[in-house]
């Protein structure tokens, strides 16, 4: 469990606000990796120990586990086990049913009693309103990370639709602010419309922004920070592929580190600019 | 594999177009059943042998299977193995991702050599776009069913959006109908609110239509037929916790058999009465 103290603390220790995402493919794993019961895990074991110093957040996508059956799953469970304490440890899942459903999923993903994980955090989509998201905050001190404007293509068919209300993602946001604070709700915005950033941080002043797309989705961290840094930070910026598939042999794990390596120096630099460091 | 016309087929030679929800909490089974190896799956069986004749489809809710880890999903994947091959095997997931994500969970419960589990179709929520929808439609003959307009509570905070295409739910619709059609794209609308099925047949006059929230969540099946019944019947109304927790007890299969008898009967004079049988 890490509070917003708690991880603005680490994000000024570790001069860093890298979250990496473990979306671990078996497909793509080196070769030599094959070798162990468990090759997905022993990757991610590698990623996390090579990375753990530059990083304040591991994010595990949920799909590349279930992919894989029930074997999958061990993956993930035994990968949660793994994350370390000091870490902000987010499921990515993209969840979101009626309440009954949704005290299920919190079981599953925060209820370590029950399903053997017990993440600090998950993302979460909004179209199904407030019982699909309140059920979560049940677990003292656990976060939502609720889909507000996201990276991909896809993300023009709808969130950008006009409403009385703003754009959707922007009545997303003024919606949810009303069932949770900046302690326990971030909101997901994509890395790739720099600008947003300036128009989502008057909805949004202090809730932490979790950012995909820097990197192998082509957004800039200098922009995203340009417009979206805050007084504390705010932000955890996301990356997976460039990281985790750096290369792709023996040396995966050094290579990993290098990236983020990159990245936490590039961090470095933007918090001092906005002298949080 | 079920297609668009052999559904139509079972649904006249069944006289139903119930679909029972395997939403399966092992808190509130029998607590006879807890001497079983897995309780929740001897449940179901005993729930898909008792109600198979009546009903033409069946959807396991993901989340009650998630929430108990490892064993869980075992249930899920047991329980998907028993369903009768006549009956339109639906996984009530509601994930949606980018892309590369999307493909992952195609893999985790459409194709059944690499998880397990080759469900007929998926639950999927639109708030990401076209590629959180498209990359299912890869499986040949397998089914999407969008979420459009659900039936609890939270649906009123962003589904009545009003927008440039009308209700953010209606936009979902028409923006949708793009990308597959009938044959490959079903809807969920709950039975809440009957008159809004007028509005939506005149934008979805064919595809079959999911409807939850008859039953314990109140909705009137009558209403729901009057507004959105068709020629080839286009509806599949679901019903969970009214049927499966009719009883408490031994004959708890009897008494789902029971309820289930009761909609199928009051779903044949609705097919009668609209001239499908």
């Amino acid at each position: 469990m890490l509070s917003r103290q708690q991880l603005i603390t680490h994000i000024r220790q570790k001069k860093s606000f890298l979250c990496i995402g473990l979306d671990t493919d078996i497909h793509k794993i080196p070769a030599f990796l094959h070798r162990y019961d468990d090759p997905v895990l022993e990757f991610n074991k590698r990623i996390i120990d090579a990375t753990q110093d530059l990083c304040v957040a591991y994010k595990p996508n949920a799909a590349f586990y279930e992919s894989r059956g029930v074997k999958g799953l061990q993956s993930l469970i035994d990968t949660y086990q793994y994350l370390p304490k000091d870490c902000l440890s987010i499921i990515d899942a993209k969840r979101g049913d009626i309440g009954n459903t949704s005290d299920q999923y919190a079981n599953a993903f925060f209820n370590e009693a029950e399903s053997g994980m017990g993440f600090d955090a998950i993302t979460i989509a909004p179209y199904m309103g407030n019982d699909s998201v309140i059920p979560y905050l049940k677990y003292e001190g656990k976060w939502i990370i609720l889909l507000a404007l996201t990276s991909s293509v896809g993300s023009k068919d709808f969130q950008y639709l006009q409403s009385d209300e703003g754009f959707l993602y922007q009545a997303v946001i003024k919606k949810s602010a009303t069932w949770a604070g900046a302690d326990r709700l971030m909101y997901v915005v994509g890395a790739t419309k720099g600008e947003e950033f300036a128009n989502i941080r008057k909805l949004a002043p202090d809730n932490f922004l979790l950012v995909p797309g820097v990197g192998a989705q082509g957004g800039s961290l200098e922009e995203v920070c340009k417009y979206g840094i805050t007084k504390e930070c705010g932000l955890l910026v996301n990356s997976s592929r460039s990281i985790i598939y750096a290369a792709n042999d023996e040396t995966f794990a050094e290579a990993a580190r290098e990236e983020a390596k990159k990245l936490q120096q590039a961090m470095a630099q933007e918090l001092e600019k906005a002298e949080i460091i």
